[in-house]
């Protein structure tokens, strides 16, 4: 689940639970699958730990897990911090590039997974908006368009939330690009990148050698743990000293147990476990969008993450459609205007549930003509 | 350890391994004990869960966790936020009093917790400073000549880090009433609550019924376990939704597997666990300050917490000194300037090791006479 989304997911949630038929829930982004086995095990030896393996780990993380996380993305350990999620990895992201940049202004892409405008909003800067393209993909001069000197940060998601769009090289070099240009940080969150279902379309902003780049992710996705909170960003050297502080004044530090299982899992899992869960949403996502169409729906195949935004004709994405849905379909999906005014019209549906399949039929057979 | 003493921890560390001889650590904070067995059974039982389990907690903690914390401290669950250990409860506490409350300064006890007055300035407020009393206590009449309008918050940490100082009922009315007079925040951080070696002194700020009171705690010491990063901030009503939303915003959530051994651990853990704890500690300071009468130092007899401060005629706490000491008497102490100005002739001494009679009695026989 997006936490953000909250008091509509609860609404949602609620109003499917009472509704006099079966529902399939895909509202929620929570992984359904196993974790790591070797993560289950880490976190039991560490439990038989002695106590000083309870006390902080380095505010900045577990030394060998950062060693892991630099070794994995081939960058200097020194740019690896590791924190309580993706989320404070943006967060830390976003306020230092306010004061180490110019300007009062971070841009970003509509449809916009909320917490981005939200923590905007929080940092007392303004969030500009760009426009995705029809497949979720930017085009960067849309981007140009909004930038100026002015921003501070431009935060981008690949594989998207809640589009499913996945930049490719030249988007990303442009990026780094404009981003060099207008004196501003690309924060580019990559904690998708798993489950990407076109091998060409995906490229990391790591890249790209450039002191205007920062990347942040997350094993709460690929290890379906959103709940342990181990996120990590890699920030540019000029940055880190900045990053460190507001870390350790803000959290002191993140939680061990869940480092530790982390480790563990980073080490001993296969290369099989993700390939198998990528392989898993890669199926559903073919036999939901396959039903859409015979649903007559208007959507884009995602290109990677968790989630299939779809239009239909004369039902657009507002609160009570998606309650109709819900009563009249049996499936919950989130209206569309959770993520702007852009996509008002649509749903984003979450695949993360082994009942996705059904749930497409139920679309098809409602909408289907 | 407190982190953010990171560096200068690492300098004195070093300097003790590579001295020609033993050194007790009397540097670092982290308990030395172990933590409650239901902590270690949580975490193993937690291990074992299904999928759903591993996914994101509520973002302001467990629900059975804010109750049990409630109904410990006789609040109403809506007031109980679940965060990233006592520093982010007290990040919150702060971030959020300059926004509801006018002014820009905070006002806080010297010597000081350096968290305390980092964390302002990363809030650009500006710390403004009461001296405390020479038993570690706090004079009402001092705190009054340096709040105003201007004031945001009151910060204060009791029983105390580094002072060891208790405040008692009379200190803790007098300074509810000051934050009511001024519009300010009274955060009172007592996360060494379990710590209390003379039980008239204590009292919570929560005895007073207000709206300009918070109050933040952890289990980092009360269960020896600072790694797990589980704390808790009681917020009155009015600013308890701004809170939320900037928990959300910064960190999305804590970390479940922590949160749950907790819960456990706060079920199941008898309070004889605390008491043992807490006897365990009172002997060790006993025991210390008694060979610093036999050395001749000034100090004062720590209330509550984990720290003896003291001081040495002809020995004042520099860098260079704690050197010395851990050199000529084999005992790693933190030098006072780390803690500001004011205390800057003396030294913090932790008690958190099971050889703090053996350090006390180096420095009598180094310093007697």
């Amino acid at each position: 689940m997006d936490d953000y989304e909250r008091p509509l997911f609860f609404h949602l949630m609620k109003y499917a639970a009472e509704a006099d038929r079966d529902v399939v829930d895909m509202v929620s982004g929570n992984p359904d699958w196993e974790p790591p086995e070797a993560l289950r095990t880490g976190l039991k030896t560490y439990a038989d730990g002695t106590p000083d393996e309870f006390q902080y780990p380095p505010s900045d993380g577990l030394v060998e897990l950062r060693a892991e996380i630099a070794q994995r993305h081939d960058v200097d350990v020194e740019r690896v911090v590791v924190t309580n999620g993706a989320g404070e990895a943006n967060y830390l992201a976003m306020a230092t590039a306010l004061e180490a940049f110019g300007g009062d202004k971070i841009a970003m892409a509509t449809p916009v997974y909320p917490y981005y405008h939200k923590r905007t909003e929080m940092l007392d800067a303004t969030a500009t908006f760009v426009p995705s393209e029809p497949d979720g993909t930017l085009d960067s001069d849309a981007v140009r368009e909004v930038v100026s000197e002015d921003t501070a940060a431009i935060v981008i998601n690949s594989p998207n939330n809640p589009t499913g769009g996945v930049y490719g090289r030249e988007t990303k070099r442009d990026l780094v690009a404009i981003a060099e240009e207008c004196d501003a940080l690309l924060v580019s969150d990559e904690v998708y990148d798993r489950f990407v279902y076109d091998e060409e379309a995906f490229e990391t902003a790591l890249g790209f050698d450039s002191a205007n780049v920062a990347v942040t992710n997350a094993f709460s996705k690929s290890m379906a743990i959103t709940g342990f909170r181990v996120g990590y960003g890699i920030y540019p050297d000029h940055l880190t000293d900045a990053i460190r502080t507001r870390h350790m004044l803000v959290n002191v530090a993140g939680s061990r147990p869940a480092q530790r299982a982390v480790l563990d899992a980073l080490r001993e899992t296969p290369e099989s476990y993700y390939e198998r869960n990528r392989q898993l949403l890669d199926e559903r996502i073919e036999a939901f969008c396959a039903a859409l169409d015979r649903a007559g729906a208007e959507y884009a195949r995602p290109r990677g993450g968790f989630y299939v935004m779809a239009r239909f004709d004369g039902h657009p994405g507002t609160l009570d459609n998606t309650e109709r849905l819900i009563d009249e379909a049996g499936v919950a999906g989130m209206p569309g205007d959770a993520f702007g005014d852009s996509h008002a019209e649509w749903f984003r549906f979450a695949v993360v549930t082994p009942r996705a399949e059904e749930a497409a039929e139920r679309l098809a057979a409602h909408f289907g003509r």
